[in-house]
Order: C-alpha cells, then structure tokens, then sequence
C-alpha cells in the first residue's frame, strides 16, 4: 500500500461518491452506488459495491445527519443502486495491501458504524431495514444484519454469504459471527455450514435458517419495500413536527503539531508519543429551554458542538497518528455550567433533539473506550471535570487530580475539583451496558453508593481519592514528576501489550454483543490478520484472486 | 526449541517431580518445590519455582485427585517450597523459545487447570487457600488468584505482581486480567497501575486494592494459615465418612496410527487430517446405587472411566497432534444404558462421588467447547448418542445423522437414533453458563422446548432434523459422500480462520468469567503472542533477560 494521505472524515452529502441519501417524508433511501475509481488510497478498484474506509466514513456521515437534519425520517431503506449486487462488502485488494494497523482501524470503524445504526434503531426511532436486491457477501450482508429488518430479493440468483472464511481465510470481523449468533440467532451447526459456503444461501432457506427476515419475488420487491418501510416508519415515536438542525461544517485546523477546533485543542508531541488534549467547557449558561429557545436547535449547541469536535478528533488521531500513543485530557471552564447544560439535556430527554445529543455523546464516549490510546486524564485548577465531561476522567486509564494549588503559579486559585452529576449516574453506557461509574466499581457496591450519594458536590483531590474516583492526587510539589513519569514509562511500554491491556480492564463486569464484538470477534480477527495463513506472501487473503491457492501452515492453534 | 517429545498427560504423586501432595485430615498441602532441572523439554531451566507445562501436568493431576481420591479434604492450601519465592510463573525462557501453537497450547491447559481450581471450591466443598509465602510474580499470582482466599506474608519484601507488560510486553494470559477485575474487582485504574509495576505491591496496600485477602507477618504466619484452613474447612460440605476412589493407571496404547483405551479408540488420519474418535457406551446395566454398590466407587465405573479418558485423549491429541484439525466423534453401544447410567448419578447427586463424576465429565466437555479442532459427530446405527454422549453430538460444529440404514450393509439394523436426556437439561454446562441446548436453542425459546419435550424418546434423522438437534440427515445413498466432502472441505480452509469462527459460534448468550478468558483475554494474548514487539528476535519476550532492550514498532493497533 502507498502512502497513506491524511484521512478526514468531515464529509457532506453534497460530496458524497458512494451513497445517495434521498428522503420521501418519513422513509429516507441511502443508495450504496460505490465509484469503482474512488478508493480512499489508490491501488484497487471498488468493484461489485465493495467499500473501503472511504466508502464507509460516508456512510457513517450519513447515520449521522439523518439523526439530527431529518427529524421527520422513522424508516431507513438501504439499498444497492447497482444491478445484481447489493454490496461485496470489503475490498479485497485493498484488505491484502493494508498494513496491519489500517485493517484493524478500518474495521474498528466499520464496527462503530454499524453499531451506530443499531442505536439509530434502538434509541431514536429511526429503523434501518436492508433492502437487499442483489447478492450480499461479506460485509455486504455484515451490513444487512446490523438492519432491523432483512429483505432479500427472490430471483434464484442473490443471495446472502459470509464467504470470508473460505476465500479469503479470515472472519467475517464486522460483527458477523456475532451478529449471526446473538442477533439473528442462527443455529451455530447452521451458522458454521453458512459460513464455510462460499456462494451462500438464498430464497426461502435463508428465511428458514434466520439469515434473513423475507425473500420477495422481483415483481413484488418495490412495493413490498415500500409497505415495510411504512409499517417500521408507523411503530416509531419521531416527531411529526420537528425542525432539523444542520449539522454545519466544522471549524478545524490541522497541521502536524496541532488540531484545533473551537472547543478542542489537541497538541501533538512526537517526541513523547503523546497528545495532550484540552476540553474548553461552555462559556455561557444554558438557554432555558430546549424546545423554545432556537439557540439550542443548531450545531453550535455547546453540548453537541463539543461531542461533534471529539468524535472527529478521536477518528483523525486514530487513524492518522497511530504513533502517539497516549491521550492526556485537560479540561478548562467552569463546571457549573457544564452540569447546567448536562441538566438542561436530560431535562429535555423527551425532546427529540436533545435526545440525540445525549445518545450521539454516549456514542462518541464509547468510541473513546476501544480506542486503543492509553488515557490519562490531568485534572488541575481552573478544570471542568463535572458531569458530561467528568465521563473522559471515568473512561481514562488513569487519572491525576492536584492536591491543593500551584503555588508557584496561582496561589490563590480554587483547587481542582471533579463533581458527579446525574449524567454520570445513568444516560452514558458504556457498550457493556454499565455506566462507567458502574463499571468502576464493579463488586463494589458500597464503594458506589458513597460516591453516587456526593453527586453535584465538588470534590477536592482528597476527597476524590479516598472515594475512588480518581487514581491519584499528587501535590504541587510531585506533580509535574508524577505526571512525567507516568507518560514516559507508558511510552516505554509494548504498544501492542497496552492494547490488550487496556481491553479488558476497561470492560469489567458483562459483556452484550457490541462488547463481543470488540472484545472476542476483533480480537480473534486481529490475530488471524497476523497470521502468515492470511496476510503471509502465500496466505489466502494475498492470494485470493490471483488463481493460486493459498498455502496453509495445517497446525490448529 | 528443540523437537518435542510426545507429552503424556497421565501421572500419578509417586512420580511427581515438582509437587508435594500431603494431606492432614480436612486439610491438604499442595507445595510446589520445581526440580530446576526438571523441564518438560530441555533448554532451560525452572528456576525460581516457575512453571512449565510438565509442573502444570502434576498440578492438574493433585487437583483431580484430591476430589476423587480425598473426599476427606476439605481444604486445599497451596504454598511453596522455596524460600522467599512462592512462584515466578509460567517459565520465561520456556515462552520465549517455544513456537506459537506451544504457547497457546500451554496457556490454554494452565487456565483450564485454573478453572478447575474454583470449580473444586464451588462445587466439590474443596477449597483452594494460596499460602503465598513469598513473592508470587505473573503466572505466580494468578495461580494465587485462581483461589478463593489469598494470605500473602508480610515481610517488607515479599509481593504480589504482574510483570508481565512491563517486562515481556505480553499480558498477564493466565485469567490475570480478568480475574483482577471481574474476581477480585480491583478497581480498573489501579489495576492498571499494578500490572505496569514490574516490581509488584505488598503488604497492606495489597489488601486495601484486594489484590489479596490479608498480609500476615511471619512470626503468625504458620498459625495463621492453620487457621484459616480450619475456618474454610468448617465451611464444607464434603462427607465425614467417605472413602476414596483411586483413580488407578488408565489402559492406554499409542502409536502414529491411533490411541486406544478400554471404552475409546481413536485413529489418526494423517492424509486427511482427521481423527475418527469412536465412545463405547456402557457393556452392563449400571449397579443399583452409587452409595450401597462398591463397583460403582471405583474408576472403572463407566461414567468416570470413559470421562477420564476421553480428557486424556483431548488432551493428547490437542498436544501431540495439532496437524490433525478435524475430530469426528462416533459412538457405539445402547442407548438405553447410557441413559440408565445418567440416570443412575443424577438420581445420586446428594452423594459426593457421583457429584464428582458429573462435574468431571462438565469440565471435559467444557474442555472440548475451547479445544481449537472443528469437531463432527457422525450418528449411525448402532451408535448411543443419548443423554451424557449426546452432549458430544451437541459440542459438535456439525452432526450428520443416517435417514434409514445403511441397506448394503446391514439392512435389518435399527435406524440410527438420538436420545434427549435429563443430562442434557441442566448439569453439564457450557463455560457460558448455559447447556448446550440452550446455547443451540439461544434466542428460540420455542424450539428449545420442543426439542425438550421429546425427552427421552428416541429420534431418528428425520425428527431430529426437524427438531433442529442434528445439522443434517443424509441417506445410505449419500452418505459417504456427504461426510467425505464435509471432512474434505474443512481440512481445505485455513486452520487459523477455523479457529477463530468455532470460537465463536460455540459460545453464543451470555459470557462469563470463563469464557471471558477464553474469548477475550486469550483472543489477545494469542494476537500478542504473534506480535514482532514480543515474539519477534528483537521483541520483549525474546530480548529479556539479554540485557537488551526491547525495540518496539510504536504503531498502536
């Protein structure tokens, strides 16, 4: 693979090469119509509706504003706008250049997409239904099963397929096996035939076996996708009335040194393998209302400004500076008014709006959980660690609050505090279900009470400490050292052991399948991605399409 | 690492090398004193009380003995027999020479051996007390882990650690992790902080983090432990009176070309990579009970000799032979008697013998469920596939079962049939914590119960097919054809890729505590352990020790 350019993922539907979104009252259509010359790097053809990671950050784009921009839209109908194929999921060329790295970010996105759809349909009443009119294999029905709803069309040529393991001797990663198991549940002999087939299953028997909800006759495709997207559009509580709020192109810089937007600014340091990252919190209270005041329907409402700002920066840093290994987070304001907005959102749960803020920020949080950065989050005067925004504290690694004051610097500023608020007591899972005040003290149920009882209290390092909300509270003196040697040593450390560190602590207690996804799917995925067998010179995935079989080394581990 | 001898898996204390196996009334002692000459390959030796897979093969084996042998024992203190050292772990020089499928291999029987531990203290009223009377470093630790309450000495030197990040650049493999968070529930930012402290924490830091249970100082310390063994003792449920089952010198011969016991015989194909694994039921009918009848306490009775074997054989086979990647299961024998058998240790239950025999065979078909070999039950006539052996049909990925007979052959012959037993309702459960009925039937409460219903009515092809409790029913006309593609067609994919989708789809529902280790936890050790930043000649793993650094590729992934 060629060198990489810098990966934006800002997009527009006015920019869009792959999808058409189009929306017709309540039912919206997003068209997958892949420019077979449109890779994201050159090399390979987008052939068959295949995708890349340039193919999907639209996609996700699109998830995206058809939350906030078309408040109107209960149905999503995805469909293929080529002939026969409805999607051939992944490229494959593309797969066989990649660096390792790039595969697993690229498919850690896909899954947090596709994730996404699944909370469009659970959380916003936004119901994704898979049109499916053309063969779909690989990531291509991956797509199909994070719908709600599966339609295949029955013309005794499409079908549905999983053909990873056989052609290509991988998973299928983008929650495929998980989804086809714990989802669909499909019979685990039948799940393990449909997956050893390379040519799938179509027609009736794919209902049968639970791969897909209906197989329609052409003759009755349209129409019969047209009666179920009305009957998921009928069952959703969207709002019959509501405005959309555009979400308006972001301002952002970005050189090697810096990204800066207007909440965020985050500073890279090559020579440490750090980014230090600081979180400006609002700088004006709250409007009064959602609903009455229009200030808060647009993207500059700070709470959804600030979650747009992250989720870019947490998506550019992951995918282009894999080499600067941990996050540090500051945060800078006051945190009474970060807990008034937080107030003001969850006082607002049954606005539409403010209901897709409080998801879209859930969302963006747990992108930050399998991110595979160490964070540690810095916590000194003048910080607002408070609520909504304490959560980057709880998702952190590790976390160091100042005892007492700079005294060199500001002696006579109020100590740093961190206050808990109601929205860490409930509205942000995590994906294994918990908030992450749950998960921290998972087997400790006295250990939470007593925090939750300080809840809007703003606690010293002291305090926080003892209570076992932060990690450490070095004073002035330590402080800097402290600090130093905790990201100098984490550099030090085996990037690839950090990662698997950091996967499972940060995932006490359940597991649901979005954390098998992450936790037992990719990880399996990732090995074999390692493994000579797959990505090796004479493995399947570089042999794949070049008329020579792959060379297996037999021994099962 | 030079060419492995074959590994035999049985042992008895007699010639135990690295163990001492004592037993004082309620009480036994479990010392671990490590011959440093005594590796089960050569090329490194075993200092400070750290382990390879030979020290482990006699750890499992005091496990399994104390439950069957010493129905006395109510507690089990496990301590060293070095001076300031109780266990360093898995043996570093060990890991760094062996090649990939040796480690997961390795790691794969210690965390069984592990589980086996607490599945003694939860059901078999034995309990397991680490007596950590010295540093317990890595594998060290989560061998003190695995028990249900940790004394670690006090001694100002003495500590427990995971230095297996900082220092090798792998992961604590051994259910560390997981059972640092979802056992002991370490909070996840001290845990953190502990598994990058090569140098480990002790003393009473160590129990304010409930890394361990206590900190006793030396001058108490042999009280101390007394008395706690005492107390765990009291606490059991195990008989007064009992007497021991010797689990006496299994039959076993072994050549290129096949393994074979009293009830098992298994062939090894080495042209196409299979094993034909076929299970003798029961000759007799079983003795009236399990209290009054003396051939019933003794390892010839059936149900315990046919599960000791059959673990043997995984166990042998999984190690010696990881080029033959398909196991195909048959058995052979009446039906009737099987089920007369269940019948017989369910309805004895109360009775601690029959209680050890069936948490026996659930741990061996749990041993089955992660055993990284596509596994195929093949039903014909003649066979007993009926409750505790259908279970083997059940862990299978696929089964086949004959419509009819086979008319050239024997064309009087009963149809091959499938019996639902109560043992498949309830006690032999799955790591996930479900049968593997209800792992089969997750999410189709319908179909489980009228699978359910048919108990103990006899099945042919037919309504098992359509009760969804086999895959497929070929008749006499296709069926050899059928299995020989099927067999073909699995020795054709990448090993790898089967791997990770039968580790998959086996455990559908809700995850544990042990399948989290298994699917999580291992998942990424595995993918580590096939890193260049640890195995590579220049990784972590390999340099340690060397007095060189490790170079790491910074990338995060």
């Amino acid at each position: 693979m060629p060198d990489q350019p810098r990966v934006e993922f800002r997009t527009a539907p006015e920019r869009y090469r792959h999808w058409r979104l189009a929306t017709e009252g309540p039912i919206a259509t997003l068209t997958m119509d892949v420019d077979e010359q449109g890779g994201i790097v050159s090399g390979y053809e987008l052939k068959l509706n295949s995708y890349d990671l340039g193919v999907d950050i639209e996609l996700y784009d699109a998830v995206q504003r058809l939350r906030f921009e078309h408040p109107e839209v209960r149905t999503v109908v995805i469909t293929s706008g080529k002939l026969k194929i409805f999607c051939a999921g992944a490229n494959i060329r593309m797969l066989a250049a990649s660096p390792h790295g790039w595969k697993v970010n690229f498919c850690k996105f896909t899954n947090e997409t596709r994730n996404g759809i699944e909370d469009a349909t659970a959380h916003s009443g936004q119901t994704y239904l898979a049109a499916v009119n053309g063969t779909a294999s690989g990531g291509g029905y991956e797509l199909a099963l994070a719908c709600e709803h599966i339609m295949l069309i029955d013309d005794r040529s499409s079908a549905v397929s999983l053909p990873e393991l056989p052609l290509l001797g991988v998973l299928p990663g983008t929650g495929g096996l998980t989804r086809v198991s714990d989802k669909r549940h499909v019979r685990r002999d039948l799940a393990d035939y449909f997956s050893t087939r390379a040519e799938g299953i179509g027609g009736k028997k794919a209902v049968q076996w639970r791969l897909v909800d209906e197989a329609v006759p052409r003759p009755r495709w349209d129409e019969t996708v047209a009666e179920r997207a009305a009957e998921l559009a009928a069952r959703s509580g969207r709002p019959q009335d509501g405005e959309g709020v555009a979400l308006t192109e972001m301002s952002k810089t970005r050189d090697d040194d810096a990204i800066t937007y207007d909440h965020i600014e985050a500073r890279l340091d090559r020579d440490t393998g750090k980014v230090d990252i600081s979180v400006k919190g609002p700088q004006n209270d709250p409007p009064a209302g959602i609903a009455e005041d229009p200030r808060t329907r647009s993207a500059e409402f700070w709470p959804l400004a600030v979650t747009r700002e992250l989720d870019d920066l947490i998506l550019d840093l992951r995918t282009n500076e894999t080499e600067l290994g941990t996050w540090v987070f500051r945060t800078q304001g006051d945190p009474a008014k970060v807990l008034a907005y937080d107030e003001l959102l969850l006082n607002s749960k049954d606005n539409w709006f403010a209901n897709e803020v409080l998801h879209y920020l859930k969302r963006t949080l747990r992108r930050l959980d399998v991110t595979s950065r160490s964070l540690i989050a810095v916590i000194e005067p003048g910080s607002c660690f408070a609520g909504s925004l304490l959560e980057l504290a709880l998702a952190a690694d590790r976390s160091f609050q100042l005892a007492g004051v700079f005294e060199d610097k500001n002696p006579d500023a109020e100590p740093a505090t961190i206050t808990l608020g109601d929205m860490n007591l409930g509205p942000l899972t995590m994906s294994n279900g918990l908030t992450r005040l749950q998960t921290r003290f998972w087997g400790d149920e006295a250990g939470y009470e007593a925090a939750a009882k300080r809840k809007n209290e703003a606690l010293e390092a002291e305090d926080a400490a003892d209570l076992g909300l932060i990690t450490f509270a070095p004073d002035d003196i330590d402080w800097d050292e402290e600090i130093r040697i905790a990201t100098e040593e984490r550099a030090s450390f085996s990037p690839d052991a950090l990662t698997g560190l950091e996967a499972n602590y940060r995932f006490a207690g359940p597991e649901t399948m979005e954390t098998k996804i992450f936790g037992r799917l990719s990880a399996w995925q990732n090995w074999i991605f390692n493994r000579p067998n797959a990505a090796g010179p004479d493995g399947a995935l570089r042999r794949f399409g070049t008329g020579q079989r792959a060379v297996f080394d037999r021994k099962r581990v």
